[in-house]
């Protein structure tokens, strides 16, 4: 099959804070992957079922709406690791809403064997579901997940 | 009267996430007008009245803290709808209060009504006072407030 | 323009307890203008718009919603500030999902910069909006809302 | 047999706030029977099984309170749908405590099913007993429930 | 009338843990009435109205759980005494939603005149009605109230 | 000395909801002293120490609020046992605010010997001071306390 | 009358930690009378009334727990400005059980209308009584009611 | 590859509470798919994958507990949708610790988008991760998630 | 003396769930022993005291209820490590209360010094007393203290 | 065995407030025995098994403060009766984790049967064990289970 | 410069219960130097900068209260490790009100990063400012600081 | 010694949202000081004990979320004055995770003497110590702090 031929479209993987310092991070916690392995991995896994990865990485709460606001015109689906986000962002809630397409929301621990305030998420309610706790492979997984719902 | 002879000053309009998407973002609650025909109608409303409307719209919670310090020297009032940075944004809460001008605070849809994350406020504390629910109206009830209070 | 002749009807401006001795009370935060003023300011305000406010104070929570049960047949719509049993009624909630006919929460003063138990609202959630701290003028502009909404 | 003869006595059916609209208020909630149409239904029930029943209705707390005193003296029992009343008023429920008599708390509908502020009763801790949730029949049961417990 | 000619059909009566003891159990709270004696009133008061009642107790929730989703075929509706697990079982409230038939929540005694922990129920929000505090009569306005909704 | 000749005013005695049936309802945390009783002790108090005691009692929470707006102009003090309205009334906490005059909120019983609803009160944050839980002696006492304060 | 001839016993005045600085402390709150000034006016007006005052004043929390133990055998009552102990003792809560006479607990201000974590009293739940906000007429009304009740 | 000859065990796929009716039960929540077929679809996955899949339903708590404390010999790894038994059994979450393999919380819908008493989980602090709202492709995504983690 | 002469009568020593693998699980809070060495020695040490212990672990709920019952009849007291439903059953809390016998509440570690979950006991409130902390020696006492108590 | 021969060692036994009137309060509650009492019988069993108790009571928070520090050097373990200041000190909770030696914490009466503020424990978190509710026999039970752990 | 000549006053360096154990208590959290150590080095440096350091330990808090009502006529400011004291007295908190010298209240370790119980502080709302986290250095910086405010 | 020679290193000092208008803001509560003048003497005294102070401000969270992970690389200890974002931002909190050198968190006013929402820290449980309260002098007595630690 011809690369780029029947492409389907992008999926947009969009990562928050902190993420860029994956590796160097509690490693006790995350893990030696770092995010330009995930990149790689994701966007492999993501060719291989038809589809382009938008990979991308910001510590700013505004740009990170920003990208959920275009993924709205761009992207079938959107996984999003939003990182500490995840539990103070009414503005990334709000711009989930907007995307009217398929969200998955991951992380790579689980965060409810965490301090309490992981436990509540801003992303979970307006997501089409979660995968959290398997580090890299949640975002390998979110890919399978998502091609099975974009069918 | 001459245009811009007596002109008093400048009101500033600040709009926070995801209201540069009004018209196309969950009509059942906030309708199909867009943020461009609100400024217009703000502007033009401002006018009739006496005052130059400054209106501007950030997704970004820092920038607004910026505006916010810069309506101190510029502005002789503030309307500010900060959309969802109005439940989670202490630094939004202190640059209001330096900035020593009338603020209002707006919103389109009633935030009571909504989620209980809505339905506290880091602004109104600080604001002269609140409109709520009258979609566009809501600024333009706004601009005729500000008008009263500036005389 | 004849008076009387293309009036389109009533709007009902209802005052909860206390509200009599405006003017007498705690000026700091509610200033020095009558309920009386009031009435006058709103009367006038309405009749310029082609409407007649009926204007009316108790201190019983019970007449509250009896005129609130009047309005459903009478009003093309309600200004209603509760003062103290906005925070404390579920008869006037109620009473207010009876209404049928458009609803404006209104207050002197900012709840929200006051007491905690004045941040919460059993109309707030009934109403199409809320204007609140602006003094008499959250009457005025409550009149140019409805007349707004009733177009 | 004789009517009035062997009467036994009255039984107290009270009705709080909003109750005088039913049939008119929220159908999708309480339905078409008008609180009219419960009165002659409840009276003929008693009356087949040998009370009278004193079927009334008040928006005003105080009034509540006064017929529960007024109970004291002249009824067997009272069932008592204190609609609003029943989640806010501390006066009514130290009236209950007055009464003496059996009293059976009814509810059109199941306040448990309904917003969080209708889910503590300050009726239940001094009643008898409770029935909700079967629009006119909460009245029709709860007669029956007082001739049983009545004997 | 010729007995099981127009049997309609079938009322669960389910009952939870602790209830084959009663009669027993803290007489100052449930009385003396056995639960053998409830089973025969309520039987003859269904049988009396055209319906059979399908009488159990058990103290197992899973058991419960497993009732529950046997009457979804076999039952018009159900009467649910589900007495502890009323308050603790997520298990039975997912199983009530399975149902498909009216579903009226019992207790023997008012549980909000008790412990605060019996004060939520996770049956109420599934149930048409509640009827509580009365005994054994609990059980037989059950079946009137039955009767009255499966008409 | 003349009766009546240097008598320095009136002190307002107001009686909230259910006081009425003082010495008839529940005995063992009231005591049998009727209200009538108390009125008498409590003028006869006053005149010794050249007063007049103006004595009310209302189940009305609306009325509770008229008479205190009105000891604005008449009344030297206010002696306040505003039972069940001490603990949900923001009207009353709001009239209290307008009184201008010395404020004794009493109870005939403990209120935090009570039942936990019986812990707040609206009346205190306004009040001078407060006397609790010396039966009809807490109505002498503050009758006592006020000509202190009054001087 | 002689002296001393017909005394009934002896009453405990007992203070708590900081009531030695009394009249050196937050005047705007406390005044400017000292506990020394108390301590005459509270002996002098029992001795007026049959009876003798043993006044103390303590820091510490444990010797308050022996003063109210040792009043057990020799005080006919106790009235008790527990201050800051008020607040966070359990051990006084205890002792007070053991004193098996009438307590009175006292209060130079109100504490409800002070900070939130001086609204909950360990003594009052113990307590025959509470008067606070009077200054040192909360003593002297505390002698004359501790006089009532002792007879 | 010859089928079971390089079979690597077992995985444990448990099943909580009314997943028996799958496929009746809500289906605007849960999808038409049936239990039945699940453990098709899943026994399939893991074959493919070198796993046997031990496929298990129950409504009852301690059955659940049993199977886990099974598991613990058996398994190489768990995956459980327990359900309601997820919000409530402090019973499973204990087993959970002493399975001492890999655990994979999954759920059919997304727990955190419904009531809020489903957004506490007492198996995620003990699951390695969590899969949720992907209706059946939510155990098949865990089948493939358990065989990375297994290697 | 012989055996089975002065049998004084039975002891019923119930465990609830994940007991039986006690000694496989989590030693660094449990330790080694096994359930089957702790049944040993109670037995002993009962009958060295004149009783016989019935010894009996199961991981179902109802099945906790239906011993608790039964030892209503057959027990002169009971000793209760009811583990994980000591946190979350009221079925059990109520069965207690039928029981009519001393209880006695035990723990292997001290649930206080564990998660908070762990902190609150529905057996507590019903006990005649709590030991725990001492592993296997937390039965051993409590069969001590039940000889103490049964005399 | 010749007396003080083989003695190990001190265990220091140290009790809270108000111990020191035991049998003379709340006898429903604490029963008959005095301190004096249980001092005798502590001793005599600790000399049984090889061992001296060092029995104390003090009403100051800081004196047994004092003596857990003290026992850090003389005692090879602690049982310690805080009473009240089990439910209020910090400072007793950080001095325990000084002692470093096995610590015993004991009630006569069960604190999780009686007010809520006596449920939480700030020595449960530092103690070995809890022994709770056997009056006398929670010191003698806990003698024994010192010298278990002490071996 | 003669010793004494120019000493400008005493500043009290006042230290709460356990701290005389410091060195031998937790090392992991508190480190290995000794209270003896730390008064040392800091009456040396207060010494430096023309002060006396009053360097005082008690485990009382009555002692606590009295050394700091002591201060408000000896120090002309306060240092204070209040230790667990700063969690739980409010007596300690009134006293503080009464010095009206600079305060400055520090810890050895960060309260913040350790139990939940340690993050209310009584003292913060009354200290000028906080030091916490520093070891030893807390001490010293806090001389520093209020050498720096001292002038 | 010479200027520069023996530099140790960077310390990294960062300031959030707002400060950059100290000295124009509240100066009731932070004083007059500009953080110009602030930033001046801080780098002089980092530079007389040999080290040199990176001195900067913004608004925006995604940035001092950089500049912290910069700190990573570049700094040898890190003081910051979060202001607004230290009680809301858990991605602050996540990036001094990263740091991996000495935290020290400032603020120039005590935020435990300001609002209830300033009493929480995301930076407090990461920092090494905290000072707060001395205005300008807690940046230096940072400095101080740093250097001890940097030794």
């Amino acid at each position: 099959m011809a690369a780029g031929k029947n492409r389907k479209g992008k999926i947009y993987v969009l990562n928050g804070p902190n993420l860029n310092l994956l590796g160097l991070r509690q490693p006790e916690i995350y893990g030696h992957t770092t995010l330009e392995q995930i990149r790689e991995a994701v966007c492999q896994s993501a060719e291989r079922q038809g589809w382009i990865a938008e990979f991308r990485q910001t510590n700013h709460e505004g740009e990170l709406v920003g990208w959920l606001q275009e993924s709205r015109e761009r992207a079938a689906g959107v996984i999003l690791n939003a990182a500490a986000y995840t539990h103070t962002s009414v503005a990334i809630h709000d711009a989930l809403h907007l995307v009217g397409k398929p969200i998955i929301e991951i992380h790579l621990s689980n965060p409810h064997a965490r301090e309490p305030f992981r436990h509540h998420s801003y992303v979970s309610s307006v997501a089409k579901g979660v995968i959290a706790g398997f580090g890299m492979n949640s975002y390998l997984l979110a890919v399978d997940a998502m091609a099975y719902i974009l069918g």
